[in-house]
């Protein structure tokens, strides 16, 4: 048996450890800590990095919620029970370098009670320029901690960020999506709810590895003034998403959540040019070209 | 009796005086067309002014389109014809002075048949500081051409301005407001379509006159760097209300709309600081003060 309050814990650990590691790879910034209370019960520990030596604007946020459930959601999820109790982390890096990737991770847990309660999380990156490498990389790793929980994961979470990170009124994806998966539990996995447990903490564990690989193999590079352009209005897209498709952020704005730390997943500074056109065989168009749903980068 | 041909012609015309006035004001920069059609008929003229003297990024969009209703609005309207039409004006202006201020005016004319149509549109303001003087200016300009028309339109459609210009989530309005109105015919106004339609081109009409007055008020004043950051946080509020608020965004984002012409509105730069707090006492608070529904200008 697990316990949220074990899970809580755990995931509080997993934050010190990210943003340790975090602290390490930027070299110069560190995180500034803000404690809040959530007035229907429990709180948080936003964790803000501004203008580092590599990350401009990062966040790596902890909570720990609990309270009663509206009506209307108790109706949609067909319980008895008033309360709920939601925990987890969720971590938007915004860096300053072009050719350093913006990277995206979420692990957390829900539960009204012990029939209705599950695992949701995953990891994605968006690089303003795909490299082929790194997206290989970025895959595989991912691949191999899933593969480690059920050998139908990756694929099938694969296809569910495919499909989840996509801006429709653009036609293309945030980044080269990641995985994302939502009500696990054992029945829905066919794993205990210990292994769910641990495939969340596993997620986790592997953002420091994955980010701090990508980040060194690219931060040293040279890049130009054009480059940078272009990681604004690369980041334009990011905003898009957020405001206009992210599930997490709506219901944080329609549900009166802690503002500033739902909007940390906003870039520092974003550009939109008037109907740009990516001239052809430039980087940026072959950039735009891996901004599909289906590319198998394993 | 008034067609929607007519209808249309005019507010043709009205774009025509409004990019040769601003092309005026600007000084340096002209607009670049882009003639559009829609796939199910009609279609549009997109100018779009970059990188000009005052005006960093504007567009003055006419379109005129007409089509197959969706089964879904057809039952919502009520209605027995499956055509509708039309047509409207759209203007966002975003300068590159911190001190001179966004401005928004839509004028739109709707038709399903000869029961179901109106008028609807509006003008409003988001200067980066609030001036009391300009915002006097501003809302009392409006009045008197409210006022010609109907003696209670200007404090019905400034309240409606109020409203419909909020960002809930920052509990605070885009701007200092304006007018808004939607669903203007003889039975909702008291007044002739003949005289609908007159005031709807009256309020198109008084945007050269009153942004050109805002723009030479405050364009030679001198600013300074932290102003222009401050600029660009206004400018990401804009962002966040015409992404996750605006109705005519929204519509045309759900419904495959003319992506670059939907999305002109966006600035050309938006910054966003985390938990940023104006000082207690400087213009950016004062600013903040004003932000508020329900402040009488005139």
């Amino acid at each position: 048996m697990i316990y949220k309050e074990e899970i809580a814990r755990q995931y509080q650990l997993i934050q010190d450890e990210i943003t340790a590691g975090l602290e390490l790879l930027d070299g110069t910034a560190t995180f500034e800590q803000e404690l809040w209370e959530r007035e229907g019960g429990g709180g948080g520990r936003t964790r803000i990095m501004q203008n580092g030596n590599i990350i401009e604007k990062g966040g790596v946020n902890f909570s720990a919620v609990h309270g009663e459930l509206p009506d209307a959601i108790k109706k949609a999820f067909k319980v008895e029970d008033n309360n709920f109790f939601a925990t987890g982390i969720s971590i938007v890096i915004h860096p300053n370098h072009p050719l350093v990737p913006i990277i995206h991770m979420n692990i957390r847990y829900f539960e009204i009670d012990e029939n209705t309660r599950w695992f949701g999380g995953g990891i994605d990156l968006t690089p303003h320029y795909v490299f082929d490498e790194d997206s290989q990389f970025f895959h595989n790793y991912l691949k191999n901690v899933c593969d480690e929980f059920g050998e139908t994961f990756y694929t099938k979470f694969k296809t569910w960020a495919d499909d989840y990170f996509y801006i429709k009124h653009r036609n293309e994806t945030r980044g080269i999506g990641g995985i994302f998966y939502d009500r696990l539990s054992p029945e829905s996995s066919g794993i205990s709810w210990q292994e769910v447990f641990e495939f969340s903490k596993a997620v986790g564990r592997s953002f420091i590895p994955i980010y701090s690989e990508l980040v060194n193999r690219n931060r040293a590079k040279e890049f130009t003034q054009q480059q940078k352009q272009w990681q604004y209005q690369r980041r334009s897209r990011y905003v898009e998403f957020n405001l206009v498709y992210d599930a997490g952020t709506k219901f944080g704005l329609e549900t009166n959540g802690r503002i500033e730390s739902i909007l940390m997943s906003l870039p520092p500074q974003a550009n939109w040019v008037y109907d740009f056109k990516a001239e052809e065989g430039s980087e940026e168009k072959k950039t735009l070209g891996l901004l599909k749903k289906g590319i198998d980068w394993v």
